[in-house]
């Protein structure tokens, strides 16, 4: 008997229905973002690789040997001014020649030098209304790269206790942001992000999930939440946020890469990899609600990595990621939500405990083979990719790719 | 040339009015807690202080002492059924007879040993109902105490994955809290607590200021936000969440302790002082923004008093208590808003940062002195109680008096 | 082909040597704590389980029940005075009875009145040589008992700036324990444990590692540290102290527990299971390392739980915890040092880190099912309890046993 | 009655010596590095000021200036290679006629792309050894500037488990410093810093004060630990780390800066001034101690700051820095310790907390005036320095200036 075949059994006998967990897992997509494949790194030192992108043309060929070797990586976000192009209707065919599609558009409001003091909430109206045109500006460039969705991260902030009005400052950032919304097409979404800190010490603008969503709630339908999951204080549980913004359906995606400490932006998966199995916990236990509103919030919500790989190879670091969030997404698949009910009821605690974490000690890796197989990619990406000759292939790129 | 004059000449040459530092000052009321006159303790132990109050009107007369010495503590908050009497107008009574009036009233929902899996979030619905039940026993308790809030704080929450489910009880918690509302008075409000962990450690049903406020929205306009300074994630920019919560109109007020870890509960302003007076500028540059529903918001606001007196002397720790709050109060006052103002428009980072700071850094002894001289109480409480033979009084009372 | 067979399959082509495994697996001991078995709760509750011990013979009994479907759990921690006994020979007597032993004595002072403000760090010299007293009170119990080791942990700290001299109970915290040094068999130890907060939420007298080992380094070679997962700060990298103090020669043993946000004394193995297999992966690094020190520390560290079981029932809570120790050791006993070695050589970040996490995604089921048949305990330890009827011939002790 | 003498008055009638009180003051010398005259920022941005030093000459220059309206900062710390020079003598020189000197020589092992996976610590011995080159190279720079301390930083860690052997990188490390101390001139000393994370997110070769203190003892009597207060995980008690190693002869000194979350590298003091207080409370209490080791270890220790300006002004933020450092030096100045040494041994807990906290709340102004005046500076340092025509000045320079 083979380890897919012992696999099955083994969950055929728990009642787990593996058409159902086959054909979620097969629909699993994670967008990639363009800024992953170049250099990035801390305050002290950008170290530069050989054979970083130099365009976003190199960059979507790059996010192409992932989606290539993984099947599951087709849409790939990209940054504003990061990615300026001529014509970014030239960018998005260069994407459809590669078998790949532009996802979010990130707009980037903290890289001007006149965005300092804060750029949206600026205390001078000039460059509040240069952060609003920009990002307008990343509204049209959607509408050529036929993008939907827009992730608004903000490094507005304050240093000092005193440096900005807090309240002012929160009425600037709803008004730039209504400013945005007015101009999406009716299928277009805004999510907000939020950071508990840096690079603002002091107080952040939009600082936790609550300011996020309640500027979602003033917004409009089209605005939701995008959760980091690196972007929060020190013991904040994730997952507990992720389905509370589910259940008020506004969480619209996520960012997902590891911290121990702050935000680390490592490779998802290596650091607390419980931790993004309980996030898929509550994703999947709200899609099985039943209620539609639950439902539609779960299939909308986009995962997308957002990391800085810093010392890592970019490529083979954004196939890891992507097998990463596979493996325990499979894992929570594995969930019988039955068996936690039944314990909930009967307030088993220890029972209650076991029936979630016995689906992660699984070794899912006899599925994920068979779901490769079954898409036709190979059944170890980082293997196939490493094997090949793209990756040497590159290094003529040289020194001196795209960074930030 | 004596103390206060020297103050108010300095004060006046930085052009504040004092008429107006000095009204704000003597309207400072502070409300004291029952329970913070008995005994408290860690898990590991609590320890027995001789005089501690063994009934509710004995911890009624203790909070009188500290009232008498400060002029700023009319009203005591109460906890039920710590404070359990088998007539509530006759407590209240006696707080009339000491010059107290009895303020909020601060349910019980974790002591049960039918709490222990939940209360208004318990998987068994018999249990809600009488956590319900006791929420609406509270609202009839202040009509006869003539309480107009109520603080609900609720240990909710589980210690495991899986233990309960999150989203359900996310919907039992408003269900349980509108069953409450319902029956309030026109002038009640119910103040919502968040806590991030303590005593549930894998997730809090309430877990942060965004899920106290979201409920509050839910409710209706009786329901507010209550921020206790010590139920925050490291690192939490609190006077942040507090001039979040006043520009939406929904801050309800504050239970004051200071801490270090996580809820230690000391005595507020002896952890980080500089935290406090900020909190207090958010609150006072709101209530001169003028904008009806800040003022509104600020005036109706309660301070309140939440903290473990684990090893110090009962009376005495209040009586510094509040003499903190005042000093950082006091101190807060002194900060020109103009000045402030005009260095964040300019974009002078130093500048504003030194309007701020340089008000906590006066030294408002004379001042405080100068204002308990007007109002008729000693001047420097602490050493009047000490003065006092109430301290010695009240050892007759023994050991094994109320705690918690 | 059955789970097992697969399994070695598996590993054998990754060149594991299976014998050392199966081998390492089988000695693994895990010594359980008495109290552990007893209620115990947080400062705002301890709820009462009904079949809770009442003595300290009971507890052993208990403990018997893990011993019996584990076979790992052969000796049992105690706390005096929480398990103090007329006759501790007698005590003894009864462990062996059931197949155990006495393993660590645990001094308490932290519960005694006089100690509200310190034991062996108090201002007044009748109290520090009452808690030393106690100290040497253990050494005579430990030599009834049969105990070699003794986990010492101090709550001993202040909560206020000033409350004490720092440096002067720093003075006390070596004389006192140079005092119970001196009258140590030669081979018996002392592990010193530290805590970075609670009860004292100011400053801890052992606050962190360094502290535990300074005071190691002036005791003598019989005095060691003592690492309890849970007594760090957000973030700590836990695993690196434990590297570290082996590497020293100073590392004596564990509490386990697990915690997500403070010293939450949770069941081990249930917020962040990876970083309980991290730090098995350091202490086999250190194993497979040959060198005297290190090889000597790991075989002689004792693994201990120290766990508090609030709302868990306390024998399914140990046999839970037992288990995921297990799970986590074995798969931490599948890295291929030499890949892992390789890779870090080469600079192959990415390499090395996959060297190490594939081992934590294994199944280790079949293998610890085939060990325990193979020492003749049940393949499903839990199953097997809870198949039993001891737990329900338990609940004749009723309500309100043992609890702290 | 003037302010001054209003305090003189107030203190004497407290028993305070002001002699002594002024003495100290004046003695104060407080570092500042040529760095913080530069641009800094975040890994996001590093926004560029008009007027920043293009050289390390111009950095003097720049430094210089704060001297001379503060008269406290005649030192200057230079990093190696951002200050390199081909003639060091010159640079001296350049100090010495500016009415400065140089002071601690920090090496820089972070910015050399062979440093990506570690400078001491990396796998390669070449790379390790071209580290240790470099901290000998600094040992002969600091015999051409005359200066006798080098603050050693290293940025060595990993981001992975796996990634390195974190025994072998520890024993990497105390050879590499071992080869630098051989070289030492005897009046020289080696002050080995801690971090706990950024920009290594795993694990920190270096992590906390108990590593530090480590390597101090294995070195010899000329290393020692030098303490930034940004670098601790949150909560540490950084006060009990200083007095600690100060009651162990091992402290040299210290990096003063800001932070809420993590090494936010704010200006000092402006976050929580009383945690700096408190720092200068142990410091003041072990001088008092008039035991040897102790006086000689705070007499030798250097004050330091290291900050990013990374939205300040950088000489005012320097000034800013300096007179917070100052004023809370001369706050603690003004603890009574026979009062608190009292009330601790008395047990009075509220009044041994009072007795430090009050001094926190005295206004120091007319004090420092006082002695601003003494010494010939400007009495308000910020206010001269604005007022003079130096800033406006170096405008000339134009963008574009040093910068890391």
């Amino acid at each position: 008997m083979n380890a897919y075949a012992l696999f099955e059994e083994q969950q055929q006998s728990r009642g787990i229905d593996l058409n159902t967990v086959r054909s979620r897992l097969r629909a699993l997509q994670i967008e990639t973002p363009s800024w992953g494949y170049g250099d990035s790194g801390t305050r002290f030192k950008v170290f530069q690789k050989v054979g970083v992108p130099r365009t976003p043309f190199e960059k979507l060929e790059d996010a192409a040997q992932v989606h290539k070797v993984t099947g599951a990586c087709q849409s790939v976000a990209i940054h504003i001014p990061w990615d300026q192009v001529d014509d970014y209707s030239q960018l998005r065919s260069h994407a459809e020649s590669l078998g790949l599609t532009i996802g979010a558009i990130n707009p980037n409001l903290f890289q001007d030098e006149d965005y300092m003091l804060g750029s949206v909430t600026h205390a001078d109206s000039a460059i509040r209304n240069k952060a609003i045109a920009h990002l307008k500006e990343c509204v049209d460039i959607a509408k050529e790269t036929k993008s939907k969705d827009f992730s608004l991260w903000f490094a507005d902030g304050t240093n000092y206790p005193g440096q900005g009005s807090i309240r002012q400052r929160k009425h600037w950032m709803l008004e730039g942001l209504q400013e945005m919304y007015k101009i999406l097409d009716p299928d277009m979404r805004m999510l907000i992000e939020y950071k508990c800190f840096e690079p603002a010490f002091y107080h952040t603008d939009i600082a936790d999930w609550g300011m996020a969503y309640n500027l979602s709630l003033k917004l409009g339908e089209q605005a939701q939440v995008l959760v980091d999951t690196g972007h929060h204080l020190p013991g904040a549980n994730v997952e507990h946020i992720v389905s509370y913004l589910i259940d008020e359906g506004r969480l619209g995606g996520f960012h997902f890469n590891s911290y121990k400490y702050a935000d680390d932006d490592l490779v998802v998966g290596t650091m607390n990899p419980y931790e993004l199995f309980l996030i898929f916990y509550q994703i999947l236990d709200a899609l099985d609600s039943q209620e539609q509103l639950l439902v539609d919030t779960v299939n909308k919500m986009l995962y997308m990595i957002d990391q800085s790989h810093n010392i890592e190879s970019k490529i083979p670091a954004m196939i890891r990621s992507v097998m990463n969030v596979q493996t325990q997404y499979a894992k929570a698949l594995l969930i019988d939500h039955q068996e936690v009910a039944e314990a909930q009821r009967k307030g088993d605690v220890l029972g209650a405990e076991d029936a979630v974490r016995k689906a992660f000690e699984f070794d899912v890796t006899p599925l994920l083979h068979s779901i490769r197989e079954e898409i036709g990619v190979p059944i170890d990406p980082m293997k196939a990719y490493l094997a090949d000759n793209y990756g040497s292939s590159i290094l003529a790129r040289g020194k001196g790719g795209a960074s930030w």
